[in-house]
C-alpha cells in the first residue's frame, strides 16, 4: 500500500470559502474526506499549512521514506529557493498541483520556482489536479 | 462514447528514436496504438504533423465538435500566438501536455503561449501525461 | 482597373463565429462577398489560409504584378520574421490591417513584426478596416 | 451634418517645411484647407499646438459634444498619460493618426500610449491619413 | 465600537532602536500604548510578529470578521505572494502603511506586492502613519 | 492658521464625469466646496490644471511660504522630471494622493516619478484621500 | 555679430536658490547679466520657462534664423520627445548644457532624449557649462 | 560519394532578384546550378521552401542517412524552436549558413534558434557561404 | 572569551546526505560537534531552522549582544529582505558563509539579498567556509 | 603656467584616416601640433595608446601632480570600470570628451563608464572638443 | 602571393592543453605550422597574445596593407567596443573565426561585438575554422 | 613549502593612498611585506599590474605549476571574459578576494566574471581578505 504525503500551503484551507469563480464551490474539508474514500487502496496524509519553514519540514521528514508527495504551496511557488532547495535533496518523486490555471492569471503566477524540480507538474483542473496527481504516481 | 482528438505537433513522431534520456524508449506508433485499446470506451483520433499551419485546420475542424482536445505542439508551444488563437476560438476543452518536464530544460522552454487559454496543464509524466490528460477529459 | 490581393491570415475565417465582442457578427464569406460588390471598379482577390508559408507563397506570387496587397495575418504578426522579409523583397505596397484594435490586448499582441515594412498600418474599425485599406489604395 | 475635430500637437505646423523625406511637400495650411473643401459635409474644425496641456484642454472641451476626434499628437503620442486619460475620459470616438510609419523609425516612436484608448489607428499613408480617419468617421 | 487589527511584520518591533534617522526615536511599546489610548473609541488589536506564515494565519483569524486591518508587512511587503492572496481572500478591508517612504530608499523596495490588493496605501509619514490609517477606517 | 495649497492636474477636474467605477460621483466642484468648510480652521488653495508647466509655476510660487502642497498630478505622476525636481527645490513639505489605487490598475500607473520627493503618499481612499493629506499636514 | 538664442527649462530659475550642492550659490539673474556683458560681441536671448510647449514654441521661432541655440531643458531632457523633434527640424545648431553632472546622479537623468539631435553636448561644469557653449558656436 | 542536403527556406529563391545591395545579383537558379557542376563529386540535393513545417519534414527523411545538412533558414532562423529540435534529433551534422552577415542587420536577426544545435555556423560571405559549409563537410 | 552564533536556515541540516557532488559527504552533526572542539576558546552556538521568521528572531535576540554571527540562510539568502532587515537593524558584525559556490550554480543563485548588509562573504570553500568565518571574527 | 595631461585611447591616433564623416579630416599629428601652438600658455603633455593598462598607468603617474586630465578612452569609454577606478583615484581634476557625438551613434555607445567620475563632459564637436575642454580646465 | 594576418588573442595559445572536449587535442604550435605547409601559396603572418591593445596595434600595422586579417579574439570578442572599432578603421576584409560553437556555450558567449564589422564569421568547426576563412579569403 | 601566486589587478597599488573609507589606511606595499613575515612557511610571489593582459600571461605562467593563485582583479572582475577563461584553463586553485564589499557598491560591482571559475570568493575583510585565502589554500 503506497503512502502519499499532500501538503497545502498558505490560503489553500479557504478553498470553497475564497473566490469561488477562481478555485470552485467544494470546501476543503470535504474534498480531502471524499479522496480519502476514493483512494482507499492508498494512505494519504494531508496537511495545510501557511508557514514556509513549515512546508520545508514536511519534506524533510517524509521526503525519505514516502513513495510521492503532492504539493500545492500556494503563493510561495513562485518565490521560494528554501523549498525548491528541499524537493530537490529527498528521494520521493514531489509532483506540483495548482487548482486554477496559474498560466491564465497574474504575470507574477506564471513562473514556478518548484516546477524544475518537480518530476511534473498538474494544473487547472480544480480540485481534480490533485486526483490527476494520485493517478500519476499510481501510474509510475 | 465520448469523441477525443490528439493532436502532436513537431518532431513528436521521433518519440523513441530522439534523445531517450528526455523521452524514453517507447515509439510512437507502439504507444498510441497501446493508447487506443487501453481507452475504448473512448473514439480516439491522432494526428502529427510538423506544420503549425495544419494544426491550427484541425483545431478548426474539430473544435467544435468534439468532446476535447489534447494537444502537443512541440516546439511551436513557445512562439505560437496563431494556434493560440484557434484554441481559444474553439468550443471544446484543449488540455496543453508534454513528455518531459518543459520546466526543468532550456529556458526558452518555460513558457508557453497555449497555457492561458488551455482549460489545462499536464507536463512531465513521460508517454503518461496523455494518460492523464484523458482521465482529465474524463473526469469532467 | 487595379488589382488588389487580399490575404488573410490564421483563424481570420472564424469571424463572426469567435468572440463576436472583439471581432463582430458578421461572417467572413459575406462580408467579403459584399466588399467585392461595393468595390466593383477593384480587381479583388480574397484568400484565407493558416499557412505562415502559403502567405509568403502568396506575396511571392503577387507581389511584383498586383497594385496593392492588403494583409491581416493574425497570430503570425507578432512573430514572423519569415512573412516581414516577404513583404520587403516585393514590389506592391503591403497595407496591416487589423479588425480589432491590436494595442488594447494582450501585451504580446502589441508588437507587430510587419509593420516596419509596410507602407501604412490600419487598425480597429471592425471589417470597416479593410474598406479603408482599399481606400488607401485607390489614393495612391 | 457632423462635427469633427482634428487636433495636430507639437511641430506638425512644421510638416512641408521639416524633413521631406519623412514627412512629405505640402505645407500644413495647405493640406487642411484642401481638405475643408473636400469634406464640404463635414464641419471639421481644425487646431494646432505645441503645449500638452492645450491638448487635453481641447479634448475636454470638445470631446463630450463633437461626433468625433482625430487627434495626430506628434510626440506626445508616445509619453503622454495625461492626454491618454483625458481620451478614456471623454464620450467621442477618438482616431489616432500619423503621416509617418511610426514603426518603421526610431524604437521609441513604436509604442503609442494612445492607441489602446482610441477607436483606431492610421498611420503611415502621409496626409492622407487624415482623410482616411475621416472615412472612417464617416463610416460609424 | 469598531474592531481593527494592526499587523506589524518582521523587525518593526525594533522601531526606535534602529536607524533613527530613517525610523524615528520613538519605540514600538511607547507608540502603540498611546495609540490605544488616543483611540479609545476604537477596539485596537496589536500583533507583531516575524514570521509570514503567522501573518497570514492572522489575516485568516480576524479578516472575515473585523473592521479594518492595517499592514505594515516589513520586508515581506516586497515578496509575499502568499500574504497578498490571504489579503485578497479576506472581506475586511485592508489598509497597506509604512513608516518611512519606501519610494525614497533601494530600488528593491518601490514594489510593494500587497498594494494593488489592499483598500489603500499610507506611507512616509513616520509613526503617523498608523493614525492615518485609522482615519481612513472610520471615514469609511 | 495654516497655509495648504492643492494642486489637481490633468482631467482631475473631470472627476464625478468620467469612470465613476474608479473615481467616484461626487463632482469635483462639490467635493473641494465641502472640504473648505469641514477644514475652516485651515487657509485651503485649490487649483486644477491641465499644464505641466503651471503646475512647476505653482510650486514655485507657493512651495517657500506656505505650510504644505497636496498634490494629484494626475498623468504627470508617471514620467513629470520637471515636477519632481520643482517639488525637490521648495521648502514646504509635499504630500503626493491619488483617487484610486494606482497600483491596482495599469503596470504603468505603479511607477510615481513623484513618491520619492515627496513628505508621503496616500493612496486608493477615494475623495478622501484630500482629508486624509490635510490631516497628515495637521500632525507635523 | 552673432544671434544667439538660450532657453532654460524648469527650475532653472531657481538656480542660486535651490541646492547649492548640485547647482552652485551664484543667482540665476546674475549670471546671465554678467554673461551678456562678458559676451558684448554676441547678441545674446535668454529664456526661462517651465512649459515643455513653450520651449517648441521658442525653437520654432528662433531656429530658422538665429545662429544657433542653447538649451538646458532641465526635467524634459530625459522624456521629451517633442522637444527632440523640434530641435531636429529646425536649422540652426542646438547644443545641449547641464549645469550638473547628470551622469552622476539619478539613473534616470543619465538618458538624454536631446543628445542624438544636438549639435554636441556640454555638462557638469556649473555655470560655466554655457560660457562652453558659447565659445563653441563662436568656434563654428 | 557523400550526400549532402541544402535546405533553403523562406525568400531564398528571391535571390538576385531582391534587395541586392545586401544578397548579391547572382540568381538563386543560376548559382545552386554551378554549384552542382563545381563540387560534381559531392551528391548535393537542393530544395527550398517558404514552409517551416516542411523544412522540418525534410530534416526527419534526410537526417538519420545522409552524410549532412546545409541550411539557411531564412526568417524562421530566428524564432523556430520546431526546426531546431528537428536539428538536434537527427544524426547527420547540420550546418548553418547565411548570406548576408545578420549581425549586422536589425537587432532581431542577432540571434539564431540554431546555431546552437548545429555543428557550426558560416555567415557573410554571400553566396560563398555555401562553398564553405561543404567545404567543412568534406573537412570532417 | 567570543561569543559567535551560527545560524544556519533551511535544508542546511540535510548535509550529508543530500547531493554530496555539491555540498560534500561529511554530516551536518559531525561537522559541528568538531567545529565546538577545534576552537575551544571560542562560545560558539549553532542553530538550525527551515523558518525564515526564527532566524530572523534568533539575529533579534543575539544581534545586539553577541561578539559576531555567522549566517548561512540557505535558500532565503536571495529573497528575503526581512533577514536583510534584521541583519541591517542589529550591531554585531554578519559573516555571511555558503558551502557551495553559489556563482557556479543557476542564476537565481548568483543575487544574493544579504551581502549588501554583511560585513563580508566567503563562499565555496565547503565546511570549511564556517572555518574561515570564524577566523575572520576573530581578526577583528 | 598650468600642466595638462591629454589622454587619447585606442583607434584616436587614426583620426584623420578613417571615416572622416564622423571623425573629420584633419590628421591627428596635425591637430595636436596646432594646438600645442595655439595654448602655448599651458604646459600641455599628449599620449596615444591603445592599451587599456597603460591608460591607467599614465593617470596614476600625472593625476596626483598635473592640473588636469583631458581623456579621450574612445572604445574603453563604455566597458572599463578599471579606468573609472584610476580615474576616481587622482586628485586631478578629469574632462572627458568626444569627437563625435556619440549618442548619435550605436547604442552600445550611449553609456559611459567614465561620465560620473569626471568633472564633466564634452562631446560632439569635432577636435574642437579638445579645445573646448582646456578652457574648461582654465576658468577653474 | 596574398598576405594574411592571424591574430590569436587571449588563452588561444594554451589549445590542446586546456578543455580539450571543447577545443580539441592537436597543439597550438603544431597546427599554425602544419596551416603555413598546407597553404604555402599564401604568405600567412600568424601573431598569439593576451593584450587587447596588442590587438589593435596589430591592426592598425597590417589593416590598411595586407590582403585579410583572420581574428579570432578569444575573451574580447564579447566584450571589445576598442577592437571593433580597430577593425572597423582598417581596409582589409577582417574575418572572425571561433574553434567551439561558441552559441552552444554560457550566455554571454553567445554576443560578438566583433562580427557587426567583420566580413563574415566561422565559428564551430574546430581547428578547421582556420582553414575555412583561408578558403573564404582565397575565394574573394 | 607550497608556492602561492597574488595578483592584484588595476589600482590596486593605490591602497592606502585612495578612498581610506573603503580601502583602508595601510598602504599596498606595508601590508604585502608584512604577510611574507607572517606567512614564512609559504613561499608567496605577489604581482601587481593594471594591464588585463598581463594578468592572463601570469596566470599561464604560474598556473599549472604553482599552488594556488589569490587574485583580486580590481575593475576587471566585471568584465573580463578573457581572465576567467585563463583561470579555467589551469590547473592550480584560484581564490578570488576582494577588498570591500563589492555587493555593498555600485550595482555594476555586483557581478564577477570570475567566481563562476574560481574555487571560491572572499569578499568585505579589507587585506584581511588575503590572509583568509592563504588560509583556504593551506586548509586543502
Amino acid at each position: 500500500m503506497k503512502n502519499i504525503l499532500i501538503i497545502n500551503g498558505p490560503n489553500i484551507n479557504l478553498t470553497g470559502k475564497r473566490e469561488p469563480g477562481i478555485y470552485g464551490n467544494i470546501s476543503y474539508d470535504d474534498f480531502f474526506s471524499q479522496l480519502a474514500i476514493i483512494y482507499n487502496n492508498v494512505r494519504i496524509t494531508t496537511v495545510q499549512t501557511n508557514h514556509e519553514g513549515k512546508i520545508i519540514d514536511l519534506i524533510h521528514e517524509y521526503g525519505f521514506e514516502c513513495d510521492g508527495i503532492i504539493i500545492n504551496a500556494g503563493g510561495y511557488t513562485h518565490t521560494s529557493v528554501a523549498i525548491r532547495d528541499a524537493i530537490a535533496a529527498v528521494k520521493a518523486p514531489v509532483i506540483e498541483v495548482h487548482i486554477s490555471n496559474i498560466y491564465a492569471r497574474e504575470e507574477f503566477r506564471h513562473k514556478s520556482m518548484l516546477s524544475p524540480v518537480c518530476k511534473g507538474t498538474i494544473c487547472g483542473f480544480g480540485m481534480n489536479s490533485y486526483k490527476l496527481a494520485i493517478e500519476a504516481l499510481l501510474l509510475e
